[in-house]
């Protein structure tokens, strides 16, 4: 079997879970769940089939040293950067350019640097089961989450159940009929009420080369791009090479720009306690409660608190006398919502931006 | 007429106003309304009566500091320091025999650091008139608040409404009946209904000669320390006698050890915006809100909370979606509590106590 390469994607600069993500240390740095931060416990996770050697992060330039520090083992050029984000497209070009110069027939397992997951030997399993089938087939493969409710925070994709020759179907890995786009309520429910749509997680399994040819074919631009930089590949000249590149490379998604577009495109159907954990909500309900169903971290004072969520960060929280609130305690700044709204965390982050209070960002 | 003193007591080690408050910086040296500390604001009050070289301040060794950089203008000569607090008695009692020793006519007012008067042109009123019944009379004189509630948290003054012969009844000077300690609820709704009730507010005037004559009769233990403390007022050696006194001065109030005892006392019936500041609930009533009934201090950010008061000190606190509830946010400690319930505040401080946590008291 071919070797196997890791590429965690962890440009987010994600706005949601301030005041502890900010834009220089966003959600993949934190150390939300228990030890270990997001980005580490990705890398992590996916050890047991990919050695570090073979892992490698694509991070903004704003963000390189928190990943060095954090990922101290990782081989200091399998950091790839991007001067400014162009959402993942390019992304997973640099990468796969990168992987197929080293090993033509490497495949790529490509993974969010922030999402939870939570039956990891399934997780595993899957990623196991996919790669096998991008060596067999050279296919592109989407790992799909079965969804549980009609949520409209994520794209879907939508699946072919009919028997066909794919001869991976009955190891619940399907062709892909479409995707879609990030639905409406209504939408969301008659996704969810069909049965053969899947919650796209963002994460993908195939050969460079593959993804490569995928890209030339269908997106030339970033690949004539990509070709400018593939000389420098592994030499000094490379960030610049990258930097250059990026000055005229659009911003667009390998969703929208490949995936929807391309023909050999599988799903694997899974479900492995997946979370993209999008917002202190999703924190709240993740975490274990105590007897009052509070979560606290840190050094939390409680009287007559109940269903709460507290992160002291390094002080001191006092509550006495709350239900169901949300707090967040950083250096700099505190936040208090009740439960079920944090999605609004972002119209903070948004009025601070406006407001150019550029130390709270 | 006599000359006069202002003696403001700033002994309190008040834990009502944790996290902003604490051991080392009580409520007396906060900048609670508007500009200016409760200490400074006392002072700058009673400025129109009092010039500063006749005003003193007697304070606890721990907060010396505090006094003399919030008020830099006061003599230094004129902050005198207890080594521990005890109580009230002890501190009017050094403060009148410094006040006796330069002027042996002297009236001293005698005021809380840490209360709030909204009407200073009659709270200045009802002193001038003190003053002048002290000078005439050689009687001790209380400032009494008219109640409006049936508070439990106060001591009450019974006043005698009869006609008799003292000439100053028609002008709101009422000789005292009883001091009643803290009353339970039902009593306290007892005294409101009689009418002949009011609030003990710890503002007293007299003159210094007549209050230590007073203590010599009614607390002559603490009087023979005075006398071992008296001849070295105004030397080097004033701290260290006073030092040695406090050692063996044993710690009770001016209201207990001298005013429920002594025969010429009368109360001067005021009305003039009085608060003792007890609680952050207090605060909250007292400071002005915003069109959503908040009240705002710092840098918050709020979306749909009403009724709140939130102080985000050099924070910067982001609240959406709550009502009612009370934020303190300090270098170190936050508070969440809703209105109503800051009394057990001083819950949270004992719990520091208990737990040594000595760096928040």
């Amino acid at each position: 079997m071919s070797n196997l390469y890791a590429v965690v994607m962890a440009g987010g600069v994600g706005s949601r879970f301030w005041p502890r993500s900010r834009e220089r240390f966003p959600k993949q740095f934190l150390e939300i769940f228990g030890l270990g931060t997001m980005i580490q416990n990705t890398i992590s996770r996916i050890e047991p089939l990919v050695p570090a050697m073979n892992t490698f992060v694509v991070t903004n330039a704003l963000h390189v040293d928190a990943v060095k520090s954090q990922l101290p083992f990782l081989p200091s050029e399998n950091v790839l950067v991007e001067p400014v984000g162009r959402n993942t497209a390019p992304c997973v070009g640099i990468a796969a350019q990168w992987i197929e110069k080293i090993d033509p027939e490497g495949v790529m397992i490509v993974l969010p640097a922030d999402h939870l997951i939570s039956n990891v030997p399934e997780f595993l399993r899957l990623l196991t089961l996919a790669s096998r089938v991008a060596v067999d087939t050279n296919a592109l493969l989407t790992i799909g989450i079965h969804p549980t409710h009609p949520e409209t925070g994520f794209g879907y994709i939508q699946f072919d159940d009919m028997p066909d020759v794919n001869p991976f179907l009955k190891e619940g890995v399907y062709r892909v009929k479409t995707f879609a786009e990030k639905p409406t309520r209504d939408t969301a429910e008659l996704f969810l009420k069909s049965g053969d749509f899947l919650w796209n997680s963002g994460m993908f399994v195939w050969k460079a080369s593959a993804i490569l040819k995928e890209i030339a074919q269908n997106l030339p631009e970033l690949s004539a791009q990509l070709a400018a930089i593939e000389p420098a590949v592994g030499t000094p000249s490379y960030q610049s090479a990258v930097d250059r590149a990026y000055g005229v490379i659009r911003s667009i998604s390998i969703d929208y720009g490949v995936m929807e577009k391309a023909s050999n495109v599988f799903v694997v159907r899974g479900d492995f306690g997946w979370s993209d954990v999008g917002s202190w909500d999703e924190v709240v309900r993740l975490t274990p409660t105590d007897s009052f169903g509070n979560s606290l971290r840190g050094a939390v004072f409680t009287k007559e608190v109940n269903g709460s969520y507290i992160d002291a960060g390094k002080k001191f929280v006092a509550a006495l006398g709350v239900d169901d609130l949300i707090i967040i305690s950083t250096d700099d700044a505190v936040l208090v919502c009740p439960k079920g709204r944090s999605q609004e965390v972002k119209e903070i982050v948004d009025f601070l931006r406006r407001k150019q209070i550029n130390e709270l960002l």
